[in-house]
């Protein structure tokens, strides 16, 4: 088995393995928000007279939205402004109040809190900046916030951002260009986002595209509430049914794999928009909420093992909400297109295939349907052209829909409409809409033509609740995620990571920063990882007798925890035959004193060179996300391409495959894929 | 010198490289297409009653468009119809008329371009379906078209296309739902598509997006009138500032070099979106234009090797061209930014850093300047985060931008203005029109407030002429492509490809599909290309004694014009020792034998095993590109990772030091970069 694998090159970064306390289990889980989204009054602390600064913006907001239940000023300056009672602090309220916006100075907000714990406030927004992204003054100000948070009880969302909304309950918790906005409609889709102003852009442009919001969470410094705690109760509200945030990290990265898992068990998908995702991106978010931005490697691995949706743009993130708000589920990866242009379908396959799609051929039956009424200058197969003549007899196109819909081999439909408008695009409209009704399939429209000279067919596209998508590469792109998310929904649902439970017989110092190699294999041998047969020499040890037992050719390998990188140390002679050997237990002894002079050496390590692919796994106890297995192949691949592939651990054999077959290299297992996985799944520790 | 290159395969494919005529050459060059675009009058030849039909949507649409010129039907049934007169063939006009819109019955159209050369009409645009796309029929049709071209002069657009629309002049000869679209407002961009409808979809939404048009051609099967022709056409028209073509695949692939020089030149970008880069793309343009599709790999290769932008949807158009009608150029890779939302800067600088541009660091004297105005909240540092607070102070704003666009380190600027309406964004907009006519860097905006809410700001940019996209990662990959652009112009204008001339000696079997090794490597010797030293024995010749000038390692090779897969057919045996010689030799011999029975046996080729890395030189006559050189480290990486580039030969030194550059194992080359090079350069041959 270990032949078969090859070597098994172990490393241990980043701190003790089993010192990894998971602090993704530290955080306050959220019990409700109702109170948060829907209260039944709300104060506003630093309430201002001048409705243009940011503790006026909230109560021109709050008014315009309409909101219904009690808005109680706070300023002990005033005793009345905008029409409205002003109280001098929260406890004189007296009334039902949930919700606090707190707008006062930061040295004043951690006061305003305990102030909210006494008048009975469950939650707070809080705007304010001046905290941990301003320096070491505002850093003390936020642990002093932070305690106040925890001695009050009242959750706090905040600080330094620029609000919540909650539009069916008509709360503009906010302020800046998204206070003025108080029109956008209500809808099913939730949101949160580690940067106000740009959250709220996006906000703003999905609005303008057709997206409805429900709940919208700029959540700033997350000083108390966090993005997977906000993802977790969208996930957990009836009246979501698709979520976005934009992240640029978080300290429990690791819960993400939760939101990943009850994403996939509620079927509403949750889109993440990774920022922070180059050097330049980085250092820009360092200066910004002062974010752990994460390394993006491993927030990939983790969407990827989880059922997590990751969106790089506006535009993704409206086109798979819409195809997710009509409710279908597509059974398998495979497309069935009908158009009107033989270049839409054209890119749109190019796209759907990118996508991880397929355009089966139609069936036969389909096919001679189709033959019968597709124009020879069209083209009947999939993805289907019948030509814009159809619209001069729309029985034909009507035909054409009920044909491919009854194609047992699609999963999805996308119909491709180019630019058509007026009556042209009515008529489409309503005949799609008819056959809209009579499947379970998800069925999809990629249409630019322009609304306002179409109010017909968009009415006839709304009412069935069929989603139209600009362009035919867009629709493919948001299908493709459909499907996807579906299958793995059917794929990693099964999946349980395997319980970890540590050998008893495994010792290891305690605070060491990295494990020297015989530490390393008594791990993984604890594990009952596989490694090649060896023995460690001490010093001035007789090397042949002691490798007597031993397969030649060897590997010789200086042993001392002082010198971590072996091979620069000149402690590395691989293909060493019988005879060398003890020329080569000296040398690398040598070498290695020669580069780290007085390193303590253990001794050397001979082992025979298994046979097979060098496989090189790394164990990483990652800051943001805890364990986590990096898998590469050895040699050329690994330091010239950087061929590796990373899972957050533990994880099941199945995951383990899924890595194997991602690595560029896969093809080199050619024969024997599985074996190694078994051997991996045994490294899958925590 | 061989040595330091490793090994040099050489693979001819796909027929004899010297026969290789250039088709590039063959196709007739427009002269001036002025009359085609700008007609002193048009005659609709095969005009219908019913203006629903395809005969009548040209003739409303030139109508309703506004066409100043000479309408004249034709259609000999009729003497007048929708207010017009009838004519019963071109010839009995006798008035001024350059362009013909021929939609009469597919057998009857090549009759119609006579008519047409007999009238003295230059210019036609068949609309008519029914020709190659169809079948055995349609292409004897086609075949007879091409003739009556040929032989009539006549200029022809089409068949089988939507029509094409020249702006200015008002000409829509056109059918279809861009018929009903007369309202287009006319701009700088010039377009031609290998799909009617979808192109139309393209323009539609491009021009809802803020996009002018100048031409717009939807060139069907181009019979003659083809894309690249279109394209050079554009880049002579002066009223043209930017061109996209949405193209599917043309059998003169080679003239795209020329449009990409060409556009380096006149500075134009021309922005191709290469459709069927994909087997179920591929597929689908077989059924559609019946066009030749090529090979994706060899398009990108072309359009990077001569300055032309790959673009794969609309909304990458419409912003390329927005900012290119500024009409100013980068002077190097970096830009600056500005942004009112931290988030908006840092998938800012992910997106930007991707598409190859740098944030600098601001200059101390910018910083410090910065830092005096920007709160602690937001950052001085690239990418600026001057924050929301400044729109209370727009002085602020102003001195920002004036801060930083005197930074002397940054060649372009972006401002991301998030969703800002109403006064903020006008006060915004009219700053920045403000300062952007004191530079000539470009400068440009994101923003994603709605329009109907700002026309003020609307207004204030586009007098000042500075470009505004939706979000910031669109601005970001758009910047790219102008700094890529830019760069392009400097690093490839000055390039030459080398005059190629063949060796006088070199005779090579005139019509071979493949060369033999020996034969191939004659090829390359006459073109000074170093190759391992090497002696070919004849069978039964004493390989230990022909082979005593060589040093071993040797290489045994199979040569034989039967047998190209050497390897395959256990033709090659590597690493042979001297002693092993003759039995390695009677070893390949065998081998080949069984694999191929009968094959004619040319020798065996006994060469020395260079050192250095393996590196694979392929050169195909490709059917689009003639010529093409392919480049590939040997071993592990070709064979599974398919670690190849491509170039369209010939080209010069620093070409192949690019492609040198691009394979993903570049950093084998380490140290001897260049050498390498300096023999590819020899073998950029035609």
């Amino acid at each position: 088995m270990a032949a078969r694998l090859g070597r098994v090159h172990s490393s241990i970064e980043n701190g003790n393995l089993l010192s990894a306390v998971p602090r993704a289990i530290d955080g306050r889980q959220h019990v409700s928000f109702d109170r948060l989204f829907h209260p039944r009054g709300v104060a506003i602390i630093g309430a201002s007279s001048d409705l243009t600064r940011i503790g006026g913006h909230p109560i021109k907001a709050m008014q315009n939205a309409g909101y219904k239940g009690g808005i109680f000023l706070v300023n002990p300056k005033y005793q009345e402004m905008h029409g409205l009672k002003c109280y001098p602090d929260a406890q004189s309220i007296g009334q039902q109040c949930d919700l606090a916006i707190i707008a006062v100075p930061a040295p004043a907000v951690a006061n305003a809190i305990r102030d909210c714990g006494r008048a009975g406030i469950s939650h707070a927004v809080v705007l304010t900046a001046g905290f941990r992204e301003t320096g070491a003054e505002g850093r003390q100000l936020e642990a002093e916030l932070k305690r106040a948070v925890r001695e009050s009880g009242v959750r706090m969302v905040g600080p330094n951002c620029q609000g919540m909304l909650s539009l069916e309950a008509r709360v503009w918790a906010a302020f800046g260009s998204v206070a003025d906005e108080t029109d956008f409609r209500p809808g099913n889709v939730s949101c949160a986002f580690q940067s106000g102003g740009f959250g709220y852009a996006i906000v703003n442009l999905a609005e303008a595209q057709g997206l409805g919001f429900r709940y919208c969470v700029s959540s700033g410094n997350e000083t108390d509430i966090d993005t997977p705690e906000l993802l977790a109760a969208f996930l957990d509200d009836v009246g979501t049914t698709a979520i976005f945030t934009y992240l640029e990290g978080t300290p429990n990265a690791r819960r993400l794999l939760d939101v990943g898992r009850k994403s996939l068990e509620t079927g509403k998908p949750v889109m993440i928009w990774k920022a922070a995702t180059t050097d330049a991106g980085i250092k820009a978010a360092a200066s910004h909420t002062a974010n752990m931005t994460g390394s993006y490697d491993l927030y990939r691995a983790a969407l990827r093992q989880s059922g997590l949706i990751e969106v790089d743009d506006v535009e993704p993130i409206v086109d798979i909400a819409k195809l997710f708000a009509q409710g279908r589920s597509p059974n398998g990866n495979s497309v069935g297109v009908l158009s009107i242009s033989g270049g839409s379908g054209i890119v749109y396959a190019d796209a759907a295939v990118r996508g991880g799609m397929t355009l089966p051929p139609f069936s036969e039956q389909t096919l001679v349907a189709l033959r019968k009424i597709v124009p020879s200058f069209g083209s009947p197969e999939n993805p289907a052209d019948v030509t814009a003549s159809f619209f001069n007899d729309m029985s034909l196109f009507t035909s054409a829909l009920e044909i491919v819909l009854a194609d047992p081999r699609l999963d999805q439909l996308s119909i491709l409409l180019a630019s058509i408008s007026g009556s042209s695009a009515q008529r489409a409209a309503e005949a799609i809409a008819a056959v809209a009704n009579r499947t379970d399939k998800p069925l999809h429209v990629a249409w630019s033509g322009r609304h306002a000279k179409s109010p017909e067919a968009i009415k006839a596209f709304s009412a069935a609740g069929v989603p139209f998508i600009t362009t035919p590469v867009r629709l493919a792109r948001a299908a493709a995620v459909l499907a996807r998310f579906a299958a793995d929904r059917r794929r990693l649902l099964p999946r349980r990571a395997p319980q970890v439970r540590l050998p008893a017989d495994l010792e290891l110092p305690a605070a060491a920063a990295s494990l020297s190699e015989t530490e390393s294999k008594a791990v993984l041998r604890a594990f009952d990882v596989p490694i090649a047969r060896e023995v460690l020499l001490s010093l001035g040890a007789d090397a042949t007798a002691a490798a007597a037992g031993l397969r030649p050719p060897f590997a010789v390998k200086i042993v001392s925890r002082d010198i971590p990188h072996k091979t620069e140390a000149g402690g590395v002679k691989l293909g060493v035959a019988k005879e060398g050997l003890g020329a080569a237990v000296r040398s690398v002894i040598d070498s290695a004193l020669k580069a780290k002079p007085g390193a303590k050496i253990d001794g050397v390590l001979v082992a025979e060179m298994a046979q097979g692919i060098e496989v090189l796994i790394g164990v990483i106890n990652d800051e943001s996300f805890g364990p986590t297995i990096a898998l590469a192949l050895g040699g050329v691949l690994t330091e010239v391409l950087h061929d590796v592939t990373y899972r957050i651990a533990p994880f099941d054999l199945d995951t383990a495959r899924e890595m194997i077959a991602e690595l560029r290299g896969a093809r080199l297992f050619d024969g024997y894929r599985g074996k190694p996985a078994a051997d991996k799944e045994a490294l899958a520790q925590t």
